[in-house]
């Protein structure tokens, strides 16, 4: 299994999982957040995805930067456009963002690319 | 003044406190925010202000949420938009965004309808 | 108005003005809070106010703080219990979370003396 | 060795190199923590390590989590107790608390049914 | 009083207030943190004091900010050993750190200046 | 490959593949970044390089606390110097650092012992 592979396999069944604990919370939480993603009139489905990734590289959650690269490319996102979102995303978040930034365009690379041999730094 | 008078006259006041500094980093800095923020080929400047006013609102900075609702509007972006930007916000960084979340549509009111009267929460 | 009753009165028109946007995003995470605190079987109502108080003091949310005294002392917590919670948060976050510390027993007696000037440091 | 004996593990290892560093700063600390965590007339031991382990994970921080579990488990916690700190935790931090909430499940299983095969994801 | 005054008295009251509480964490967190800033063989005092600046600044903590400048300033730091500090925190921590330097010149100039007339923004 | 090689090949890799994505904004990020540790007639080198590790170390970012402890022995900082940089960092964070000052111990040893089997915990 790739990275991206072995990735997908463990969010969807650690998904799976808290979705069948029979928490309501959980259940409604995820309902929440399909829908704050869905196109409502304003935004796009394109842009509500990279912003969702910038906040997340900006705050460092390297899963959840995974997961916006995906459904923003998934939902048209170009290249250009979500390496000027990783510039936004590290502007406002500093130096300390860089280290996510690497394992970012790393899977940026694997996604697109099909490569990525899965020998990152987690740090 | 207006509040909205009064934190653009105090952010005007300090950032020319800090660029007559002499700093050549906080220099290099602020160029490089407006650098980011710039059309370059990708996204358009609408876009880059409102990925900007997402991460303000998730990470909780007050005066960054308030610029960057000022720019974002600047920018065309509708009521709407912005109202979409303070959702994604609020559901990826949870309800501790609320009480800011409370002053961004305050702050957004007093930009809009030009009201805002000040008696505004800090906590 | 004494700094509780306006800190109360601003965060309930403010959360009338979010709900009163049309925005289904905020109805169903109000209402997802809400069912987050509510008893379901396992911990009761004041155990689940002391918890969300102890993350928003480590971290460092100050409406959020003087919200869940206000829900703790409300679901019976005695002061010996509210200060035991203040103690976890600090020693988890650290003396960054000292300033709002200060805030939390200002609100605290605020609340249970009837005192509170609101003479209050907001920094 | 399992993924929890090799955390543990770890864990020893470190907090022995840290003891034994001779400083008294972390001396103190590691001191003050057991005693932050002490029945001392007011909450008792299992409320507290739950709430150390609701901040933990609205904080994402993924070994303070394991820890947490571990401690509020011997601390005699339910499975249902310890699911509804994770549903606060998870609405207080927002969405980004999503992937630490999966390794969260994923280490309360190991730690309860004696799995875990340790085919985890860090991101 | 000055914003300056306004701000010691409160932080005296309130600390006074937490020490007298009873509570041992408080009581032995309080000299942990008087410990840790000590010489003790390594690092000078003011090297200690500008560290804790840094962070403060970095982690936007507005009471921490304000309380280490005036220790690094007993300490012998020069305005230039203070505005490279601020530096550092800064492009550590992005732009979002911003307008709490903001603040920081604010209050820098307000303690070595003796002005300072209480109009800052609190944002 | 030890740890601290791996650590370094990762960085090295990434940082070409980022300077080389023909993005000005993170070619003058990184140019900034090294400004920023410049000796500029206040700070010395060492002093910069403990507060950056500083800083990391407290807002727990791992890669980046490997970073400074390397730059910050080449630029003379003895282990006591390191270890009360560290002990500040943690009175500051608080418990929840603990989890990175034991990697931060480790990668210390690693480096200056020559040892570090890369059984780091990374949680």
């Amino acid at each position: 299994m790739s990275l991206q592979e072995e990735f997908q396999a463990y969010r969807s069944r650690m998904n799976a999982r808290i979705l069948g604990s029979g928490s309501k919370v959980f259940k409604r939480l995820y309902s929440l957040d399909t829908l704050a993603y869905q196109e409502e009139g304003g935004l796009d489905k394109k842009t509500k995805e990279l912003m969702g990734l910038c906040v997340s590289l900006a705050m460092r959650c390297d899963s959840c930067v995974k997961y916006h690269i995906e459904e923003a490319l998934k939902a048209g996102a170009t290249e250009t456009e979500i390496v000027e979102t990783f510039e936004i995303a590290t502007v406002i978040g500093g130096t300390i963002v860089i280290p996510e930034l690497r394992r970012a365009f790393d899977y940026l690379d694997a996604v697109m690319l099909g490569d990525g041999e899965g020998q990152e730094d987690r740090g």
